[in-house]
């Protein structure tokens, strides 16, 4: 079936028309209010008619509602249910999906976790956001909080996180917080892009930092494999560019530090900004395969 | 249908027969070799003829193979497949379930769990032992180390734990190492109900060790509900005995570093002494219901 992922991101969107797995068409647009998204897809069709379209959520989403709880980046987006929204626009059945959701199920199944079933997802950027996919689907939790890796407290140095709490891995290792913690340390600051090109140009402070983070994301890796113990996970996210400075020696940390684990086998995302955009499309598929059959479908039978 | 659980201890041995969820008979029994538990389990059953049975194993086992890897309270299981030397001796078909496995899985599907499909078990005893059960089923993880909440690292108390490891909640929590934990603070040692004891008396020592054990179990569950994210936790084991010196602190705990967290509800265990009996039971009949029809079943269509 023809399936469109919409990658709603908050200053790019990204269009995405899949015939099978085969791609028809890909382009990127200006992120605009809702009402000009429908237009920018239309466009982007032209002729071309989906059978279903999925779109992302950068924010929180109610999976039964379609409901946008919050968007940071997205304002007007909190409270509405975007794909009925553009369901509407368009005339093509719709489903919404949080955005880290649709990345992690595209990189699982159709990316670096293709043939494995049972994948744990981590994107190392701005933020870490992890997510199990088994069975095809993200394991969402009881309460929609499953897989907040970023968010294990692997640190007895006690850094505010973004979640309000302290010693999380994200205050270690997240993209935002390495030129502070490098900051702390006498050096320059700025992104982690800066720490790692001082890293390797021999900075010791820069080195420090880099080697409190593996240690971090080598300790998280051992929680993940006592509590989860998945077959594989893949690793995402412009942290993760790095990896001679961040998941290698983290690898190399959690094989010192293990003991009964079996560590999972760990691979590099390999859809880059493009996940989410397959994602959708894949949640898409799954909606329409979930949908009883319409009218039509029951008309040509 | 009629099934026999078998819950094969390092001391006793359980017998539990069950109509559908009725139970036919029950019976303790020392512990003896192998051939010697055929004989207790034939005189046991009488007349009385099961359509299966499960055994449970205190040790590691291939799941699929049902061969002991190694049991360190029944050595003479290390190497045989106990599930096909009973079955061959009863008539009965019959499998192998370790011990753990068993009991978390009738705690969550007919004890303290029944009614939620996402329940986490944890049993406070010696050690402390870990199971998701979900979907009616154990999910053991790719390498069979699921569910190993014990040995979370904790605390930045690097106290050696029996894994190998350093820090493990077991270390801080473990019916064996409170004591230890205790003397360490100048106090008598002894076994977790003396520590209990002197904690009620007002033994400020004693009060400290069960703070710690206390902070550590809340920061395990902490990491459970951001990794997993059960409905239900399930908590027994000896330990677990004394709820307002060991679960109840644990949830205060987790209450006040909880930031996105939802915590699971929690319940104590519901089956006793009983449960791993009730697993094994369990399992003989799941392992029935997903057997191809027999000859004599064949024979009755």
């Amino acid at each position: 079936m023809r399936a469109l992922g919409i990658d709603y991101g908050g200053t790019h969107t990204k269009l995405l028309l899949l015939e099978g797995e085969r791609e028809v068409a890909r382009d990127t647009v200006d992120t605009v209010r809702l009402e000009g998204l429908a237009d920018q897809v239309s466009s982007f069709l032209g002729d071309a008619r989906p059978a279903a379209f999925g779109v992302t959520v950068a924010g929180t989403l109610d999976p039964v509602s379609g409901v946008v709880g919050r968007s940071a980046n997205l304002p007007w987006l909190d409270g509405t249910a975007p794909a009925r929204l553009l369901s509407q626009a368009l005339g093509v059945p719709g489903v919404a999906v949080q955005d880290g959701e649709a990345a992690a199920l595209a990189e699982a199944r159709i990316g670096a976790g293709r043939g494995s079933d049972d994948v744990f997802v981590i994107a190392l950027g701005t933020g870490i956001a992890g997510a199990h996919v088994s069975g095809g689907a993200v394991r969402r939790g009881a309460h929609g909080a499953a897989g907040e890796i970023g968010h294990l407290r692997v640190t007895a140095a006690d850094h505010a996180c973004s979640c309000g709490g302290r010693g999380c891995l994200e205050t270690v290792i997240g993209g935002s917080q390495l030129g502070a913690r490098w900051s702390e340390r006498g050096g320059a600051g700025g992104t982690a892009r800066d720490v790692v090109a001082a890293a390797r140009a021999g900075d010791e402070a820069a080195r420090a930092v880099l080697d409190d983070a593996a240690r971090g994301l080598g300790r998280a890796l051992l929680a993940l494999s006592a509590l989860v113990d998945p077959a594989l996970v893949v690793v995402g996210g412009g942290v993760a560019r790095a990896p001679e400075w961040t998941v290698e020696p983290a690898l190399a940390h959690a094989r010192a530090e293990a003991t009964f684990h079996t560590l999972p086998d760990v691979a590099p995302a390999a859809l880059g900004v493009w996940a989410g955009a397959h994602g959708a499309a894949l949640a898409a598929r799954d909606a329409a395969a979930a949908r009883p059959a319409d009218a039509s479908s029951a008309a040509r039978t």
